[in-house]
Formats: structure tokens, sequence, C-alpha cells
């Protein structure tokens, strides 16, 4: 056979009606144990497995969750997955990953797909251009449950995984101000997107707290491009007045920082002190060791896998719209505390 | 309304029959243009979109290719993806990732499921677990495409995309032999798989065009977890006969070099000399910069995906299996040469 099997090929080798098939294999009341018997064995053997499609319109159920994200080369994404995935496999649900790529466009479309019911439930953060809920909330409405972690539209209604961005944000400033550094950058790549807001009005809480002055200039765009953040990073250590605390408010800043003091001849911590945000292994065998605020990614994809699912258990009630909020951990090392070396 | 718009709604609305509706989608021949205009401005008006399932039951067209993977936290997998995607976008297909984790029982339940024709196509690197390709060519038989890549299984006729493993395990070894080893490690956490086998090879005969004696003692197994990774590579650092060369032949054994060699007060380069193979962009900025092999792991994501397009183009004939060979490249930095610092 060049097809996979299907009902029609079962019956017509048993001599019997394709619905007597789909009754046998539904192991139904109408159908004799004998008859049951021979159909099971012969779709055993031919090997037949149910049309998902055919499956899923008779009951809208695909067993499947889409995971919305802007990139896997984050290990605060790849981290969640595995906590996804953790949940997911106990209750026999395939994960499907979805990548935005930062992209809004993208994330419309992909969003889009699923009004038509290809999946069940969507776990998802945001890219770093979506400004507003709109498209999330055009899903909800079709009746498939949308979650946010880490990243959330705050204008759509739902269960929302976080962190404590904003406190943070501002442990950073105050861990950095306690360091000597009177004098503190924030390095970021999509001021706008919340998370980013949450955590730089923390940073500036802490500055304001500690009796630092707040330029604009100390707030610095980066991109996505190694080279060019490298650049944009030397010439902000060349200025006249320089900073001498670094935060690096997402991962991939963390090597253009270092890279960009060794080509300047500056000392990572005696002249710069760095905090990056970050759950990079990696950390514990740069020279120096990073200071870190890490997130508690493999928790945070498991509380929104478990809140989906909750939503998608029917014999529960509808729960309310939860916001669980996580804590992310300092951890001190040498890039910030010469005492740590 | 609280489900999604159907056939039945636009019909209901206008007072034709479903057939009429989904005809005038379709754009079909035999409805007249007025009737077309007011069916697509009503779908349009409720945001109708077709049922995937219910079109891929007519179609057998899901639009869809699946990416079947060990795992995302690390680099060459991450970046492989983008690979994929960059051809898959321009192709207007969405790409499902679906994690194994390793578990040669979850990629053969994830393969089960493609059997009744979810995907289009998919591309698959196999789990560490993984010895044969029964299962792969299980779904190829009911005419699924499948194209392997990095990990591929030797027993199944597909295209495959993989990099010179064998060549880079000999220069490896060559590497460090030049650099004054005479006793050279070998870590690794899966020695059956096929890449690892042939890196393991080269290794060896490395070894043996530079007169190295090769003890099976030199391949030293490692698991996933860091700190025992830790301590099986302090006791091979503290054997009487230890290694003043390592070659780490999976990202994550990186981390745990440098702790080791931290903790018993060894000096990279002076004292061991490490090559990775590894994508990873900290390894610009350990200390000592890392050497490594480095995959091109995006060209090899986007020649699989083209190989898999080529398969679906009907219009085109069936392709060869074809046999893509990249090749990786040695970067040689501090970790592994005096010379570099």
């Amino acid at each position: 056979m060049n097809h996979p099997a299907t009902l029609k090929d079962i019956a017509e080798r048993l001599g019997v009606s394709i619905a007597t098939v789909s009754r046998a294999l539904k192991d139904s009341y109408e159908i004799g144990i004998a008859t049951k018997i021979r159909v099971m064995e012969l779709a055993k053997e031919l090997n037949y497995s149910p049309n998902p499609y055919a499956s899923s319109l008779r009951g809208r159920v695909s067993k499947t969750i889409a995971v919305v994200l802007p990139e896997v080369a984050d290990s605060f994404f790849s981290q969640a997955i595995n906590g996804i995935e953790s949940v997911a496999i106990n209750k026999g649900y395939h994960v499907l990953i979805y990548l935005t790529h930062e992209s809004f466009e993208r994330e419309k479309a992909i969003l889009a797909e699923f009004k038509s019911g290809r999946v069940d439930g969507i776990l998802i953060s945001v890219s770093e251009e979506t400004s507003s809920g709109h498209h999330v909330q055009e899903i909800i409405d079709t009746g498939v449950p949308v979650i946010f972690f880490d990243r959330v539209c705050e204008d759509v209604e739902t269960s929302c995984i976080t962190t404590n961005d904003y406190e943070c944000g501002l442990k950073a400033a105050q861990h950095l101000a306690e360091q000597g550094c009177n004098r503190i950058a924030y390095l970021c790549t999509s001021p706008a997107v919340h998370i980013s807001k949450k955590r730089m009005d923390g940073y500036r809480k802490g500055l304001e707290e500690n009796n630092i002055r707040f330029r604009d200039s100390d707030i610095v765009l980066c991109g996505s491009n190694l080279d060019q953040n490298c650049r944009t990073i030397e010439n902000l250590l060349k200025r006249k007045y320089h900073p001498n605390g670094l935060i690096a408010s997402v991962e991939k800043l963390t090597t253009p920082v270092y890279l960009a003091c060794k080509k300047l001849g500056l000392s990572i911590p005696d002249d710069i002190k760095l905090l990056s945000f970050t759950n990079l292994q990696a950390s514990l065998i740069l020279s120096p060791t990073l200071t870190t605020i890490a997130q508690p990614a493999f928790e945070m994809g498991a509380a929104a896998a478990t809140q989906l699912f909750k939503r998608l258990d029917k014999k529960k009630r509808q729960p309310a719209n939860e916001r669980i909020v996580l804590e992310s951990t300092l951890m001190v090392r040498e890039s910030s505390s010469v005492a740590a070396r």
C-alpha cells in the first residue's frame, strides 16, 4: 500500500462497512467483540493511525498547544520551553514551538492561523515590536485560551506569568551603587517592551534612591548585530563622562561589553562594573565571572503551562485571571564586585 | 458569536446553501459574481477563516513542516532553526518545532503522529539514543518526505545535510598535537551517535598520524548534569597520567572543563589545552578565549529546508538522495595556543 491505511482499506479487507470499522476502533457497544478484535488486529497490522484532521473535525481537540516565542537563541526561552514541556508531556499533549523573530507582523500571522482551531491553547511571550494585544484578544474571542509568560500585553485580560522586573531593575542599580558606581548606564534593545519598561523604571528608581543623577544619555539603545553593539558600547565607554557601572538588560548584550572593555583596555570590575540579565551557564566561566539577575525560566514555563491546562480542563470551573509573579535572583560574582574575586 | 464563524453561519445569514458559500469562497465558475461578492464580504466581516483540518482533508496539504530536534539549549540547533525558517518563510510555510530531549521513545511518538498527514514534510536531527532509522523509514513509506541534518540515520535512504565530522575530529587532534600535546582525551556524551562516532574516528586517526598512543581511557563519557560532569573531568585531570590536551565534542562540556581547571588550579592553555565543538558566541569572551570547531549551523538548516522544498515541489522531478556536506571551521584562540595570547 502506498498511502497510509484508511478506514476504507480495513473495511474492504474485512468485508464490513466503514461505519463498523470506525465504531469498532472506538470500542463502541454497537459492535460485537469478535468483530472488534478482527478490526483492531488488522488496523495494527496495516499500521493504521487515525487522521488527526478528521478526528479534530469531530472532536475539535488537537491535543496540541502552541508556544509562541521571539527566539530560542536565548537561555531564558530555551529553559522556559523545557518547563512547558515538563508539564505538557504529563498531560499527553504535543508542544509546537513557533518563532516570531521579534517581528510583530509574523506574530500576527502565526496567531491568525490559530483562529481556525489548529491548537487547543497558546502560551505566548510577545515580540519586542508588539505594543498592543488586539491580535491576541481576537484569538481569545474565538474560544482558544491564551496565557502570557515573561513578555505580556497589559491590555489583554488573561493569566500572566511574569517575574519581578521592576524590583530587579531597582536591585541591579542598588547593587552597583553599593559597589561604588556613581554613573550607571542601562543597555537595552527594545525600550518599548513592557518588561523592559518595568526594569528601566526600577533602575531609575534605584538611581534616585542612591542620589545618582539620571541623564537620558544613560539609556543606550543597542541592536542585534554583535559588531555594531561593540562599537556602540565602545563609544559609550569613550565618552568624556563615561559610566563606571553597566546594566545589560538583555543576555546578548553581555558579549559586546566584555569585547569593548578588552579592546579599550578597561578592567571589569576595576574600571567598569557589570551586571547582566541572563541565565547563561557560561556566566560561571567568564573572566571575570558574571554578576547576573537570573529569571526562574523553567518554573515560569511550567507555571504558564499549568495555567493553560487549568483552562483546558473543562471539568474545573473557569479560573480567575491569575497574575503569577515568580522572583528572579541576583547572583553577585566578580564582574560587579572586587570583593568577589 | 462565541465560536469561530463557519460556512454554515455565512450560508444562514445570506439565505444560500453551504455548498454555494464554499464554492463562492473558492471562486468557482458555478457561482455568479454578485453572490461571490456578498459571500466574500460577509466572510471578511465575520472574520471567517477556513478550518485547516477540513482543508487538509480535502487537499492533504497543511503548509506546515516539522523540525524534530534533540534540544534548543545548544547554539548549533538554535542557529540551525533560523536557517530553516529563513527558507520556509519565503515559501509561505509554517515551521513547527518538536523536541525529543534526546529520548528515542519520544522521537518515535512524535514521528508516529506524522503518519496521519499532520505536516507536509519533516527535517530531523535524531536523538542520541537513536541507533536505527526504522521509525523514520515508516514515515517516508507513508509518502511524507524526511530530510536529515547533522545527526543522521545511515540506514535510511534520503537526503542528508551534514558537516565534515571525521575531518574535524582529525583536525582537532592534529591541532592539539601541533601545540605540543602528547596525551589528548576526548570528552563526549553519546559515543553511539553517528556524528560522535565519526568525530571520534577522526580524533583517533589524528592521534595515530602524530604517533600519539591511544588508550581506551582517553575517551571520557560525560552526562547532562553540570556538577557531575565537573567531577568526572576533575577525576580525569587528577589521574597519574593525566591528559595535557582535551577535546570537548559537545558544547555543554565546555563549562565543566573551565570549572574543573579552576578548581584544581590548572592553567588553560599552559597546563591543559582545550578545543570545543561549539558555536557559542561567548567563546570570544571566555578567559582564555576558546578554540572552537564551529559548524555552519545556519547554512545547514537552510540547506536542509531547501532539500525538503525540492521534494515538496511536485512540479520538479523527484531529486536524487543528495548527501550534502558543509565544512566546519577551526577557530584557533587562546585555550589551545600559547601564541594566540
